[in-house]
């Protein structure tokens, strides 16, 4: 349920229907929504709810039908989105190159990788600590010893850092360390994990779901916004298609159709969608030109030892190349390869 | 990484090879798996520790290359296992009819849809409380009142209830209530999750993920049963395809595809793939016909008015249909629906 | 365009009404659809040509907007239409099914074949003489020759025969040798095809294409009664999905969906979904218990020798077995198995 | 079957070689493939005729499991093929691209588009005189009619044209009016067609399945290839996935995969992929960046009256804003958009 305000409502009038409402059992977030401001309602309302709230003072209209995403839908802000992380801003003018492993391993290897992607122009770090495995038996993430390693890497190299939160129980711990919480493909739809993420202030990287239509993706960030954190990027990552030349099927239609239903920034992640080194390049550039904000890309310096996604991982030589190119598409379309302040 | 012990493997060789691995560290499962034993080990084991192992007396070897699933494939058993929930048994003889609304609504709604059900022949009841909505504005079940009302409903007819876990930190208050914990499509890959109802012992029902793979299914399954809860059985409910008549695409081919590859119990679930009440009668037949153990079936007093999946919900006189259309073909079979002790 | 005629419209009234549209270079059928008579007219009406005909004696309506396929609708008939192929009846009381190698190899492969499966049940016999295969490097059929054995097999066995066309230059050639022309998947939208095989009276079983709708399915089968013949079959044989443990997904839920939506005969075909021998009896029965009219299946007496399709073919025994078990459910469901007339 | 010559065989040895395979009912076409020469024999070779040919002198080797695409693999050339339509060169340099309507409607919207598309940049001209529709009622283009339209427009604007070819019965008379002949995505396996493209000169382009796998898109080129026309051109347009936002999902990927596979040059048409005119300029920005060597791109003068297609026509004005933005990256890559001369 969404309630609008009027616009001459008071602040006293607002506090009286949010008191109002709370007292009800439902839990409330007051937000911006085109020209208006509006209450998203999350909870059972009871019956007849709707019509109470519609006659106290303050309140335009209740809508029991609500907009499927009222939050995130582009016509409520007047111009896109950013999302500041670290000292980077992610969908503003600048093209943002998120880069680093698939898994935190070690120190060495963090650092290594870490210094490399930043001299070549990567604005933020992203390492595992906490996988998702398909196999119960596969190498799991280091935890909190990652996350460790993550804040050693940004001390070393001034990169932010991004890595994948899998439960609410970690936010916490995640918190000391991490400057983005990534909510990976497998948990798009973990609604308990999207509201947790929406209950504290830390931006999130949302993942598209290997099986989640656009609409069910907005949907997702809406269930963050709506639980009262605005700092949503969404990323798209391939999709399951019956093609088995690559592991997913990079949608990159996804971002023009994005770019029109919301203001939220969007990344294209063409590592995972390729599944295979030698397409990433293609696949980055593709998704510059396409009017994507910014990349996540995996990178390695050994990468046939790498611990997780080492075929999809690019070297560090192949990020520079990668680099180089897709900063020529960025230049040419007036959206220079971000950097950090020095 | 596996570890099958020797034949002669003696009980005290055994205590010290687990308390080994532990005190490195990792968590171990121990399990039959053919004629054999086999120790899961879950975690990241340090570089030499699999040696380590393989060196112990009463170990036979020590695989690192583990086999993908090894505790829920076929050959793990010399027979199909069973999974008693509540008085009825699942993967027996008989074909087990799990029904009730997609949503435990209230008392009135829930008593009469059990009651129906169970004149039927249904010998298991399912009900949501707590509901993984696509939408933060939906419905969201009525948490630990649905329980109670499920738990009302199994003490006036007898069925054991079957209700959808969501998060790790229900699943204390979801056992004082339920006989069955649902595992939803959503969350197949909820790998906490899983590893959560795999540690206690509460009987799972493990839906297919919409975009999972029947092998994605079964290495999920193993991380229930690797985490110590052998009771798991497995529902085929419609993946994602380009076709739009329908909500789904029942993967039928799904069923004689798992008995190959598990001993587990597969049922097939019409409703969700559907997503159409006329629909549901033919596929629920073709399920038993491919030689599936059960069926979960949506059923509403009402449909028109359901909180949730009104659309694909039988009513009361067409779940009656369905289940003389089922038991003929069960019949044909030899597989009886199974019916609850008087 | 469709014009439907008045009840009271005259034959005299009615050829009047044919002229004048074939005299605007378009080309007609006349056909039942529902209680009334309309006529398709297919081509490119010139603008205004469709106020012209309304004003005709003895047409009630012209509709641009046409219903997308008038002819083949559920609701253009009181009761399903059948289909009668040699000796035996498609879509009525009884179960039909077809079998037979993938390719016509050899005479004593194709007889030993056809005497096998017409002894355990088969009512028509399926052969390739043309095949359309993936590769030009693969075994492309042996034509005419393999027409000239299928029908001495039917000579041997008296079973009608199936064949596939695959252009309509051939259609003459086949009629002189097949009882049914078969229309493979990877033809259903070559129109000039489907037309050809509706300007002809021989009855046709049309496949649905690997990445077709339902929808489109149909559309192809009004294709074909549009144009003249309306002794059409249709075939659910496996659409593309991301599961790649099976060759393609048989969408069983396309049973109940196409009998709601149309009067045709509905087939299954087990063998090319499946795409593994092992699968098929499952498969087989759950399309019977699914509601439909019969099945195509591939039987091979050496099949690990087969030229095309091996993996996927039924030995002799397995066939037995198959006939057997689909039988059960058959009767089950009060549609044995058809038999031809001594 | 494919034999390889050795590289000391002569003239002689070698018309003595097809001679052979010829007198044996097959058919034969020698290719160059890699650094050596091979014969590619389609038909159905007798048992023991690969010996036999072995045998001969000249011959290196006979390999009854042929390679899957000897002549369009991409080690089967030193370097990419470029194909040459009318004055332009495809898969060099330069980028280029194609536009026109969907379908061919008369002269004054096919000359008013014809002039526009030349103006912005546009080196070929599309159009469709037979148009392949999913309803029998749909328009079915101009026929002959249209073809002359075509090659009007040709002499108007200088540009080469291409137009859709659906059955080969049509092949003569679309020789006397276009420069390339388009096969569709849904004659992509029709492989009558395929042979007769491939028996005559006119440049052909293939268009992707909207359900076929890269492999397949390989094996129907080697098909147009195999029967002696090398001058094929490949066209990514989108695939068939569970996404409802786009008509198509236009798989990106394929770009680079099939830059790996094959040597053939590969368009993108992003305006099937799309399905919706507002996607269209990002689609085609990203295949350029993606590494295609050109674009083919409907427009129309007046979209919301087109008899095709309309809903992903580019307006005129929609089409020079897009060529700007494509030009803009094929400059910053290095392959600027390609110039007719004038």
């Amino acid at each position: 349920m969404i309630a609008s305000l009027s616009d001459n409502c008071t602040l006293a009038q607002k506090a009286a229907i949010l008191r109002f409402i709370e007292s009800h059992g439902l839990r409330v977030h007051v937000g911006e929504a085109g020209a208006g401001t509006i209450v998203s309602i999350i909870g059972n309302p009871e019956p007849g709810l709707g019509e109470m709230i519609a006659a106290l003072p303050g309140v335009e209209s209740v809508s029991l039908e609500a907009p499927r995403y009222p939050f995130v839908a582009r016509e409520a802000r007047s111009a896109p989105s950013t999302v500041r992380v670290s000292d980077v801003v992610i969908g503003g003018r600048g093209t943002a190159v998120i880069a680093g492993p698939c898994s935190v391993e070690s120190e060495s290897q963090l650092l290594t990788i870490a210094r490399a992607v930043a001299k070549e122009g990567a604005v933020l770090l992203r390492g595992g600590a906490f996988k998702p495995r398909t196999s119960p038996y596969s190498f799991q993430g280091l935890g909190e010893q990652g996350l460790a390693l993550l804040a050693l890497a940004r001390e070393e190299t001034g990169l932010g850092v991004v890595s994948e939160v899998v439960a609410p129980e970690d936010i916490p711990l995640m918190n000391r360390y991490v400057d983005m919480l990534q909510v990976g493909s497998r948990n798009m739809q973990n609604f308990r994990l999207l509201s947790a993420v929406g209950e504290q202030p830390t931006p999130v990287l949302l993942k598209r779901g290997l099986m989640s239509t656009i609409e069910e993706l907005l949907l997702a960030a809406e269930y963050i916004v709506a639980a009262g954190n605005p700092r949503v990027v969404l990323c798209e990552r391939g999709i399951r298609s019956f093609e088995t030349a690559t592991r997913g099927t990079l949608d990159i239609s996804a971002v023009p159709v994005l770019k029109e239903r919301t203001h939220l920034p969007v990344l294209i992640d063409p590592s995972h969608a390729a599944g295979k080194r030698s397409l990433v390049p293609s696949l980055a550039a593709a998704g510059i030109a396409a009017g994507a904000d910014g990349l996540i890309i995996e990178v390695h310096d050994r990468p046939d030892e790498a611990l997780s996604d080492g075929p999809q991982s690019l070297t560090l030589d192949g990020f520079a190349e990668t680099m180089e190119l897709v900063g020529k598409v960025a230049d040419a379309l007036g959206r220079p390869l971000a950097v950090v302040p020095a």
